[in-house]
């Protein structure tokens, strides 16, 4: 069975290629479980440390006909990652329309025309949501104050009507903020979250632009691994039509209890430089705090124990 | 000032362009009463019976680049009416996503590249709805179940975020089910709840494909001009990001109500015809029978008295 991952040299797409590589089997088109014989990564460019026994594929996703050559006419699964962030999308209309929207259409066209409708796990965010309470819950309605959100609500939608047409059996789920990601600050609006503990930890600087009072909902790498995994794996009827999108289940944390927890975690605070952008927090500040996810909880999804494991978690996994 | 009507050689376009005419004037870009200059309506194929004062261009919607020769560089007003109706949309998916979808973007981009951002009045509609309670109100999450729902729900994410942009001033209404059309039965699937009073009132014999105790949402065309109208004209304000959209009022009959209806004005229930569709009734029956439509109400869009009137109103502007 062949899987693909869009923005497969993204570090949630290495992460997820790694989890699928030592799995070595997910549930195949008819729910039985089945080996993984290939797992074909598309990215803009591939990563610096290639993983064994993953295909990269160079693309760029905008480009017509892409998905034609380089999603195969027999791939069972697709995760699609690949995304202009937040405030990249913000800041470039065109240019996430062009990736978040046009590019999520022409991937569900490639997967119509497949030998069989491929499982397509959509990867949203908690960014579609915007006029909203601070919590929300599986049946508030979306309504988003940024691009980013607007074109994943949309890819939502198109991932639905394409899954109740039968052109794919399609699972949309919205992420919460992953943190810690590894690496480096990124375009995403929600970057910070991740910075402020990542390079304290490792005795770096890093800049945070929201005030300490302004509480997200986050969720750990791992956590969002095995979410993607499992919205793959689950039989079709979990997926009803009209229903095909869900909350994930995360952690609420401000940022000050980010900040108590890393110091907690042996980090400098001090080394928090705190530079408020008013750009940034209206886009995060739009975001809910919190998320009720009782479909999500009943159909297996998994949560974070509390910021101290999500802070333990990097430091295992990417400090060694 | 300068209006479009999209769909404005269909029946609702055709009404809307005689009632703006009748007025002469509408707000204008800084909000103030202003004269309306030119009417022009864009339809696959002009009327039968050119109103006199409107400009009508024939034009496939779908052509790449139509809207930059179509629509003057000065349009201070756009309706977007051209639609594929429901059980079209369902029958020829990529007709449904090329007129429905890709022509509202277009029209959209048109928009943005105007002198100054226009007000665009989206026509959308109680077919957004699907798994949802039998009432939904302004908080019911947009969970279509056809492909003509999901359509009209991307166009009021679009017109949504191109409004937030500042590209266009937009501003979506979800229509009910029109009753009663004027005209011949079309490829909508609620075509029958104006079949089924408009044929007998005139002698002829009507088709019903659903059962009598389905309920169903619906405005008078008056009713909806006149909301229309008053969509375009409120203030800017009316519309806050994220709730560029809204229910409009209507009132709930059902089939039966509508059959009782028709013979209290005279008409004769006798020639209606009982021929259960599966499909159709599926599609309708997935729309929500009621709205609460609490913004609607606050800002001033108006209501049907009773069904009775909305027969009365077809006998005096159809039957003469």
């Amino acid at each position: 069975m062949k899987i693909v991952i869009t923005g497969g040299a993204g570090f949630l797409g290495q992460k997820l290629a790694a989890a699928l590589l030592s799995r070595g089997t997910a549930a195949g088109p008819d729910g039985a479980e089945a080996s993984i014989t290939e797992i074909i990564c598309i990215d803009r460019a591939a990563p610096a440390g290639l993983a064994q026994d993953v295909t990269y594929v160079e693309a760029d996703i905008s480009s017509p006909g892409i998905f034609d050559s380089v999603i195969p006419d027999d791939a069972a699964g697709i995760f699609h990652l690949a995304a202009v962030v937040s405030a990249e999308a913000e800041a470039d209309f065109d240019l996430g329309m062009a990736i978040n929207l046009d590019a999520t259409r022409a991937l569900l066209e490639r997967c119509r025309a497949l030998a069989r409708p491929p499982r397509v796990i959509f990867a949203s965010s908690v960014a579609t949501f915007g006029v909203a309470p601070p919590v929300v819950d599986d049946d508030t309605p979306v309504r988003p104050l940024n691009s980013y959100g607007v074109e994943k609500v949309i890819g939502e939608y198109l991932v639905g009507e394409y899954s109740r047409r039968g052109f794919v059996d399609g699972r949309a789920v919205r992420l919460p903020t992953i943190v810690i990601r590894p690496g480096v600050p990124n375009k995403a609006a929600s970057s910070f979250a991740s910075s402020i503990l990542r390079e304290p930890l490792q005795g770096l600087q890093a800049i945070c632009p929201v005030s300490k009072d302004l509480a997200i909902w986050i969720k750990s790498p791992r956590a969002a691994v095995a979410d993607l995994i499992h919205a793959h794996d689950l039989p079709g009827d979990s997926w009803p039509d009209g229903l095909r999108v869900l909350n994930l289940p995360g952690l609420t944390v401000s940022v000050a209890e980010m900040a108590a927890a890393l110091e907690r975690a042996g980090g400098d605070a001090g080394l928090i430089s705190w530079e408020p952008d008013a750009g940034i927090e209206a886009i995060v500040g739009s975001w809910p705090q919190g998320m009720k996810t009782d479909r999500a909880d009943a159909l297996g999804f998994s949560a974070d124990e509390n910021i101290d494991a999500v802070v333990r978690q990097f430091v295992e996994d990417e400090l060694g």
